[in-house]
C-alpha cells in the first residue's frame, strides 16, 4: 500500500517554496503545462493512456455518459490548456493587504491573503479535473495531493507526470504535485484522516462521493456541488421572462448542479400559465411530477411524492408545487433544497426582495436563470467547484477562495498590561 | 437520552426568525440579559447552581485552579453582564455588503454578510462561556446548541433559563438559545454528528476537548486555541526590548494559549543575551530546558528533549533553541508551532519581514508580546475564541468571524447560452 505520510511529509516539504514564489514563476509553469499538454508527443502519451481507460470502462460496460466524461481527444486537451492558459492571466491572489488597522494598543496591524497550504481533492472519472485542480490549487500557492477515481487512473497518471516534468523543467518542486496512484478505496479513507499534513479537502463529484467524505474526513472538506435548485413564479410573474428561463433552467444542460430540479408555483396563476408550461415542458420532453393543485391544470403530470420536492433528479424531470404566496414559497424552497441556487420570477419589488433575504441558499437570483451559478460566469475566470456549506467560502469559488489569510504585526517593545 | 433531533429541528424552527431580527432587536435582548444576569433574584439563583457545582467538585477533589474557573461571584456576574453591554454596542455584521459586481453577463450581483445559521459550541468548565457564546452567535444572527462540562452543568443551566427567560420576554423565539443538559458523552459523540442542523461546531476547550472534536465530528469545525507560540531573538535584536517582551509573553499569564512557550535564539548573540534571559526567568520562577548551545550559557538549565520544543505547556516552563539563522529560526517555528503566535525580536528590517513572510501562523510579530493576539486587543470588541485553522477563520474570531455570505443576483429574463 503507498505510504500516504510519505506523500503528506514531501508536501509539507515543499508549500514553503511555493508559497514564496512569485506570480510570474507560478503563470510561467502554468504556460509551459498549457504547452505541455498540447505537444503531440506528450498528448499522444495522454490520449494512449485515456484510451486504456476508455477500453477498460467499455469492457466493464460502462454508461455512454461516463464513457463520455472519461473520453479525452485533441479537442478537450486543447480545452483543458487554455484553462490553464486562463488562469495565468488571473490576478494573483497571493500578498493582497485585505485589512489595515490600528487597535488602542498602539500596533501596526495587516491582514494579508495566504494560501491555504495543501489541499487534497478527490475526484471520480473526468482526468481533465487532474489538470484544472492542479492549475488553480497552484495559481493560489497551494500544495495539491489529487485522488482520482479508479476508472480515470492510466489518463491521470499520464497528465500528472507531464505536469510533474513541467514543474521540474521550471525550477518548482515536482512534489508540488502529488496523484495518490492506488485507487484503493482503504487508501482514499486514509486519505481523509491525514489532517497533520492537508488543510482543506474538497471533493468533485456526485452526492454519494461527496457524503462518503463529510462523512469520514477529518480535515475541514468544502462540500461542494449537489442543487436541488428552484424556481418560483410568483403571482407578479412577468410570464413571458418566467417561460425561457424555467426552460433554459431545467434543459440547458441537466446533468449540472445549478440546473432547475423543482418549481413552485403562486396558486393565483395557474391557470394563466400551467398550460403553456407543460406544453413547453413537453416539447423539451421533461417529465413532470406535481401536487394535487397543479395536476388541475396539468392532468398529465404524475403525482409527486415527498421525495420528490427533495430530489437531485439530472435528468429529464421536474417537480411542481403550488404555494399560496411569496412565504410559503420561501419555507418550502428552505426545507427541500440544497442550498445552492434558487430564483423568484417576479415584477414586484417586494416579494423580491423577501426572496432575496429569506432564501438561504449560495445565489438567490431574480428574473434569471440559476444556470448563472458559476465561477466563470461570475467573473472569477475559473472555479474548483461550488460550494454549498458556509463555512469559508459559499457559491462558486475561484481562486480567492483558494486562499487563508494571515495578521502580520508590527511593535516597537509593546508587551500586554 | 436526550433527543437532540428534537433540538435540531426547534433550532431549524427558529432561524429564519432570527436571521431576520433587526440590530435593535437583537440588542434589546443583550441588554436586557445583562440586566437579568445582574438582578438580585435572579444572580442568587444562579450563584446557588454554581454553589452546588463547586460543592460538588470540592467532593470529587476538583484541582484549585479548576475550581477557580468554575466559580462565579457578583463581580464574575457583573463581568459577564458587562460582556453582553459591549457586544450590544458592536455593530451588528448582518446584511453588510460585501462586494457589487456586474460580469459579462449584465446580471448585477451583489455579496451580502448573512449569518452561518445554526452553532454547535462544545466548551470545558467555565460557566461565563454559556453567556458570552451566546452573546456573540446571536448578535451575529446565529441560533446556538450549547453543551457545556459536566462540572458546571447547575450552573449552566441556570444561566441558560435565566438567558431564555429573558429572550421569551423580548418576543424572540427563547429556541435559538439551546443548551444540552444531558452531559453523557455519547450524547456529545451524537451532537458532533448533527449535520443536518447544525452549520459549524465550535470546541472552545484543552488539546484534549479540541482533538476529539476534530475527530469525531462530521459538523466543520474551527480548531480554536492551541498555541505553542514561540519567541525569536535575532542577531539584530534589541535586547532592552526583547526581555520585556518575553516575560511579558511568558509570565502575564500562564495558563493562556497566546503565552510564549519557546524561544528561538540566534547563535551569535547567546554570550550577550543568555545570561540576563537566564536571570529574568528565574526572577519569575520559569524553569528552562534547553538545546546544548544554550545550555553553555544558562548550564542550570534542563536538556530540551524534542519533546519540549512541541509542548505547550500552559505552565512556568520555557523551552530554548539556537539557530544559526533567520531562515532556521522560520523552519524550526513551522515545524514546531501550532500555527497560532509566533515573534521575532529584531531591529533588522529585512529580518523581520523575512520572518513575517515565513512562519505560517495566525498572528506573526515584530518586536511585540505574543500576548495580544486576542479579539479585544485586536479591536473587534469580543472574541469566541482564536482559530489556528486557515479554513473560513485565523486568528481572534469576532462577530464578522461568525457570519457566512450570499450571493444575491438581479436580472431581467437572462438565460445562459
Amino acid at each position: 500500500m503507498i505510504d500516504l505520510n510519505q506523500m503528506g511529509e514531501k508536501a509539507a516539504g515543499v508549500k514553503y517554496r511555493l508559497q514564496a514564489a512569485t506570480a510570474m514563476e507560478k503563470n510561467k509553469v502554468l504556460l509551459e503545462a498549457a504547452k505541455a499538454l498540447t505537444d503531440e508527443a506528450e498528448r499522444e502519451q495522454i490520449l494512449k493512456a485515456n484510451a486504456e481507460d476508455i477500453r477498460r470502462g467499455e469492457a466493464n460496460g460502462m454508461h455512454p455518459g461516463m464513457l463520455d466524461r472519461l473520453r479525452l481527444d485533441e479537442k478537450r486537451m486543447e480545452a483543458v490548456a487554455e484553462g490553464l492558459r486562463q488562469i495565468a492571466e488571473l490576478e494573483d491572489p497571493i500578498g493582497e493587504v485585505l485589512d489595515q488597522f490600528i487597535p488602542e494598543n498602539g500596533l501596526h496591524i495587516t491582514k494579508v491573503r495566504v494560501p491555504i497550504g495543501v489541499i487534497g481533492i478527490i475526484y471520480e472519472s473526468r482526468p481533465n479535473v487532474t489538470v484544472d485542480a492542479f492549475g488553480l490549487c497552484f495559481k493560489a500557492g497551494n500544495v495539491v495531493i489529487l485522488k482520482g477515481g479508479s476508472d480515470a487512473i492510466c489518463s491521470n497518471i499520464a497528465i500528472a507526470s507531464c505536469l510533474r516534468r513541467v514543474l521540474a523543467k521550471c525550477g518548482m518542486p515536482e512534489d508540488v504535485l502529488q496523484l495518490i496512484e492506488d485507487t484503493d478505496r482503504a487508501v482514499a479513507a486514509e486519505f481523509m484522516k491525514l489532517n497533520q499534513y492537508v488543510d482543506l479537502l474538497i471533493p468533485r463529484g456526485g452526492a454519494g462521493l461527496i457524503r462518503t467524505v463529510v462523512e469520514n474526513s477529518t480535515i475541514p472538506v468544502i462540500e461542494t456541488g449537489t442543487g436541488n435548485c428552484h424556481i418560483f413564479v410568483d403571482e407578479d410573474a412577468d410570464l413571458d421572462k418566467a417561460l425561457p428561463i424555467i426552460i433554459n433552467a431545467k434543459t440547458q444542460r441537466i446533468g449540472v448542479c445549478n440546473a432547475c430540479e423543482s418549481l413552485v408555483i403562486h396558486e393565483k396563476i395557474r391557470e394563466a400559465f400551467l398550460p403553456r408550461l407543460a406544453e413547453a415542458l413537453k416539447t423539451h420532453q421533461v417529465e413532470m411530477r406535481a401536487d394535487a393543485a397543479v395536476r388541475e391544470y396539468i392532468p398529465e403530470a404524475e403525482e409527486a411524492t415527498e421525495e420528490d420536492f427533495g430530489k437531485e433528479y439530472l435528468d429529464y424531470i421536474i417537480s411542481m408545487k403550488t404555494v399560496a404566496g411569496v412565504e410559503e414559497a420561501i419555507s418550502h424552497i428552505n426545507r427541500y433544497n440544497t442550498h445552492h441556487s434558487d430564483a423568484i420570477i417576479t415584477e414586484n419589488k417586494e416579494h423580491a426582495q423577501q426572496f432575496l433575504k429569506g432564501v438561504d441558499s449560495a445565489c438567490v437570483y431574480v428574473n434569471a436563470s440559476t444556470r448563472f451559478t458559476d465561477g466563470f460566469e461570475f467573473g472569477f475566470g475559473a472555479e474548483i467547484g461550488i460550494s454549498t456549506q458556509k463555512l469559508h467560502a459559499r457559491g462558486p469559488m475561484g481562486l480567492k477562495e483558494l486562499t487563508s489569510y494571515k495578521y502580520t504585526i508590527v511593535g516597537n517593545g509593546e508587551v500586554r498590561g
